[in-house]
């Protein structure tokens, strides 16, 4: 019977990768062995186990290989081999696609990390360089890793227990008492400051239609955000908010289904279109509050993607769903923290983004996105099943005593 | 072909009674002329309709005009018609099943009216009195209503456009202004208080799950609440965080898997089922805080019932289901508002009970929750789909501001 | 007072018209006068009413002369203005905002109806056509309608009672016989194939992860779809199945958490990009089955429609999204009705793109998806809370029976 | 520092107990020391631990040695001590509180089994039986177990990888390919049929109001069903459905908003009352097909549990909510599978009974409810959100090709 013998090195244990890979093995039909193993004795010692793999024939076998590399398990030779792309934008048919954990190959002999992992893609060599690129962005000729020898994947460590963090599990649920869980969001993202790194909004026009685009708008003002990803709606509903206020039109458009609220958001569209963009509309004055002018003001970068739905859209948004992407894709490096807020849509495009390492809360009123989002792949998010409006209500209250 | 002519009376226009009526028609496969109409040319003045609808079969023509008549249109003639009960909590074949609307019944020429109307119910004649009792309280013998000939119904008025309340139609939607939504139905409350009426409050356990227990003690200790619906769950973990504080013990349960919070909350129902009773637990200073022990020492009414789901349960449930029923009822009379949170089957169970005049909110993190209440009958109930947690604080912000 | 005098004509009682309109000017803080009414005594007949409207300033009458013109009020008198637009893109100030309903404008005393209406839009008037333009279609010195003097808007008329789309009532439902909604849904689909009229199917991803994408396929094969809205998931999880089989990996990647699904479709979209295309696959006899193939052979139109989601993507997809909605605009013509399944952008985006008399369907396994898309103006959308598996499976079935 | 060692024996890595206690020990504040580790080499083998727990305070330290041994973790040493309980219904304060999970006790140096484990429940020496017993059936004087020495408890095995149920993982998600998931529950059915172990079905009205009761009728005439859980209203709506046939009042109950549905289920349980019970209208010709006609010609046992919704109710339903469920603890006796399909409350009534080895199927149409089940303690259920008419539909077709 063929067989393969694999190691596996870490917190092992108390991080689930060995019942994972064990696991893994016995589902797809395979048998293990273990041959070694040493057991950390205490948190902070690692574990080490080889494992003997072996399966009935030498396909199954491989298909088995292929399956704990992405949980971490090593095999002990071997370098990465490369085939050049064939087109712009086509890869070699049997390239390595990436996950979203951190990932290294063996280039001789040494092991160079990668800088940017994204889910989803390819790695290439250019340059002397290793890049995690999706796609789109391969050009012909660039030699894109195939197979999986020599590529290792570190799975997410458990979190510290002590961490403001490591009460979210990954999962989702209802009744839970949320006055500590946004508190606890609010001290990781205090953290993230502490430590320098940066801070994602993703948010959805049910922020604005909820009433709570002010309090988005003092995250932004009181400094805590550093880039913001959005589409068309929420920047056009929040510049209607500014332009047409607070007053009865406001009222009757949350509360009256008379309200004429769709053309409100046309005429706001319309206003901005007619100023050359949102940036002119905040020079010239003409635009004086809400989300948008924060993010102006403070010189916050912001990513207006594009969608099917979008009326107008605002000169701002990038149209184009794959430009927009990698207008989102610059932004993603160096960041702690991720918020998405009331939107499926750009919360599953940006989890396909980011590293696993990422802190990421998705929130949402219903339990249903959520559930899609970790479907979707991004196993680390925390769902947080809420009303943005109270999310961002007691997020700005927890944040307010804390220094930005 | 046979026929028969209708009358309709009132804001039949604007309430849409009209429009029912006609559809209804058609529906169900008749024919309508529109003999008389006098439309009110302002919003004061009522209209008068006279409707001769006419069906392929005397059957059918039967049916249409029961259809109609729950819509209120009226036959011209006559008087309503009984038959004695046949056994204990049996009704006799043809028995009327009421609505939850206003009902009055025709008895030797004069209207008399329903005092206490439930949906599906029998009205019953016993000394000189019209009664709207549930089948289990009918006793053999009793005059039963059949057909409904001589039976008024009174469509719900539409509301005035003024009202605080009026803004809030029947439908669900979770993309809201909530703190407007909010703030209008403190206005309702308050509203009650002034004109007297009582303020039912209907709650389950995800109140105490999520946190948001205080908030509802505020609220009775504030004198908002005349009485309280709720199950063994709400009141056992409403004592379990009185007995067991707010200490170590209990952000363990809200925010760590690894907590036995379903000792704690055995162990409270144990205490105060060794104390005898919650009203003892409180005399004796056992339980000293929270939304029960509000309740006595404010003296407001509550009904706990039982259900399949119940531990214990503690002494003051009302096991039994039908007994439970009966205590809540005696509990429904003088009500202006109805504010059910967080709780399928008692909000349902409550719906059934109140007349379509109560002013019904119903709020639950889910839609579906919130959906079922409506199609279940309770249709001027306005559903919010929002955390209980966010709602009663909000709420309770709202009510400070206003004397009880 | 300042007053303004204003027609309804039509079926105004039973499509609910009158009362909308009535309650309108209440809300909004007018009053109204009935100085005409004649009722259409049968339901064949027309009623006409002539409303006197009064308001305390001329303003106010102004916003409630616009909010009920939208309900079909009519003011006597006057003529459409235009203005021209400042730029390309960029619409007058006072520009008239488009409903989904039928609308007709008065020119030179004629009314001139317009023909492909749809919400949100610009009226413009070019070489004698009156056309309905979105923002970003109208070219700088366009004759933009201004205003809503000389605007008619006719509402929805009711459904035939007896039609078999008419007990689908505009809310959504779980607790319903769905078996029956399907088969008058196969019922409707008949009839617009009988009429002559086109059918929209707009799907998700969900369609192919559930299974059902071979009922989608039988659809198209049995030639009951004529034209399909997706996104390059849809498109690209369909030419997976199609490629990798229904072996093995195929049943791990739907049961089983292990399989690497993720790397499956990355290998379909790759192998696509490779051919240079959809239908170049099916050419070269490469891709054989499933639904794009489908479409391909039996000559079917699609739009795929990108998204910041994507995969890839694939070479069909239109990844620019105002392109992508340009490109659905066109296909939008002479539907009959448009089938909308388990996906929220695309259905919203279609629904806002539809005229009302399209008969829209949307099916989601999620109730908050499909208020969703009622709540976005879509208000004739049937919604139907079900599995997409099932709803493909039932319809397929029902549609066997009857020849397309 | 205060210390204690405890051991854990079994498939401790694959079965994640060991992660958990390690797990657990770092969340509540405490340090451990792998003292010994024996592992399991291949998959029939299994691994051994003894872990050294320290604490801070002797407090902390026998808070963590309760919550490991939850989970399995054992000391050495020790037998239960056992006080006697003060009054009937009353528990000694420190009484052992039961998990769902096999459990057994050491006396007097031999390790006895609880036969009918039951979570939340106390544990008690009755006549040298050793009983788990619900709080209510506790007698003054009875011996009850108070701490956790000398308890054991045995955490889940994982299943069998070719068990037809080990794809279904203790997750819910709707995005999942529903054909074969029913499929392999439709084999664990069979399987539970050829072990000899019983099948319960529990079920919600919106079997019937879904017009799924025909299928459940089927699986009880087909023999799949041993023991059926419901309430009133599915055995009331089931009634109504025989009595009222499938005409054309049927048809319109389902479509159609206008039709009195209500009235035909009160008539329905007025009939039965009026009969005397279920049995008495089918023995006497009355009641002539249907889910209860089925139970009762099949002599199938079934609990109907009241609940304060209810209407009538009928004479089957035992009202008392602690009846009912020692009536539902009865029939748990030898239970394989648990279908509970369209209702939370019956769900999580039953969910609170079952031992955790019960394979549990959870349907729902909502998500929520769904999430519900499984936080309420019942983590080895199996959610599916699908519609219980797909889900039956689908089950009743596989089943037909096994003979039970």
């Amino acid at each position: 019977m063929p067989f393969e013998t694999v190691s596996l090195e870490g917190h092992i244990i108390d991080s689930l990768t060995l019942s994972k890979v064990l696991d893994t093995i016995l589902r797809v039909g395979g048998q293990y062995q273990i041959t070694k193993f040493d057991v950390g004795s205490t948190k902070n010692n690692l574990s080490k186990a080889e494992i003997k793999i072996s399966a009935d024939t030498e396909e199954l076998l491989q298909q088995i290989l292929h399956l704990v590399q992405q949980h971490g398990a090593l095999r002990s030779e071997g370098e990465i081999s490369t085939l050049p792309a064939p087109a712009d934008g086509v890869l070699p048919d049997d390239f390595y696609a990436t996950t979203n954990l951190e990932t290294s190959v063996r280039i001789k002999g040494i092991w160079r990390p990668i800088e940017q992992i994204e889910m989803d893609c390819a790695i290439v060599l250019r340059n002397e360089e290793v890049l995690c690129l999706p796609m789109h962005q391969v050009k012909q000729g660039d030699e894109v890793v195939v197979g999986d020898i020599g590529v290792r994947v570190d799975p997410l460590q458990r979190r510290d227990p002590t961490d403001s963090f490591s009460f979210m599990e990954s999962d989702v649920s209802t009744e839970r008492n949320k006055t500590l869980i946004i508190a606890a969001i609010a001290q990781s993202i205090k953290t993230c400051r502490n430590e320098g790194s940066r801070i994602l909004f993703v948010g959805g026009p049910a922020i604005i239609h909820t009433g709570a685009g002010l309090y988005l708008e003092q995250l932004i003002l009181g400094g805590w955000i550093d880039v913001l990803f959005a589409g068309n709606a929420l920047a056009a509903h929040d510049i209607e908010r500014s332009l047409y206020g607070t007053s009865l039109g406001v009222e009757l458009s949350t509360g009256n289904a008379v309200a004429h609220g769709h053309e409100h958001h046309l005429r706001a569209i319309n206003t901005i279109r007619g100023a050359g963009g949102i940036k002119q509309a905040v020079t010239s004055g003409m635009l004086t509050s809400g989300i948008m002018h924060a993010c102006i003001t403070k010189s916050i970068d912001f990513v207006l993607a594009g969608s099917i739905r979008d009326d107008g859209p605002l000169p701002d948004v990038i149209s184009d769903s794959i430009a927009a992407q990698d207008a989102m894709r610059k932004q993603v490096k160096g960041l702690g923290i991720a918020l998405m807020v009331a939107t499926t849509l750009h919360s599953v495009a940006t989890g396909n983004m980011l590293p696993a390492h990422v802190r990421t809360v998705c929130v949402d009123s219903d339990a249903d996105s959520v559930i899609k989002l970790l479907d979707r792949g991004t196993h680390q998010a925390f769902g947080l099943v809420t009303d943005c409006e109270y999310f961002l209500k007691e997020l700005v209250s927890n944040l307010r005593g804390l220094a930005a």
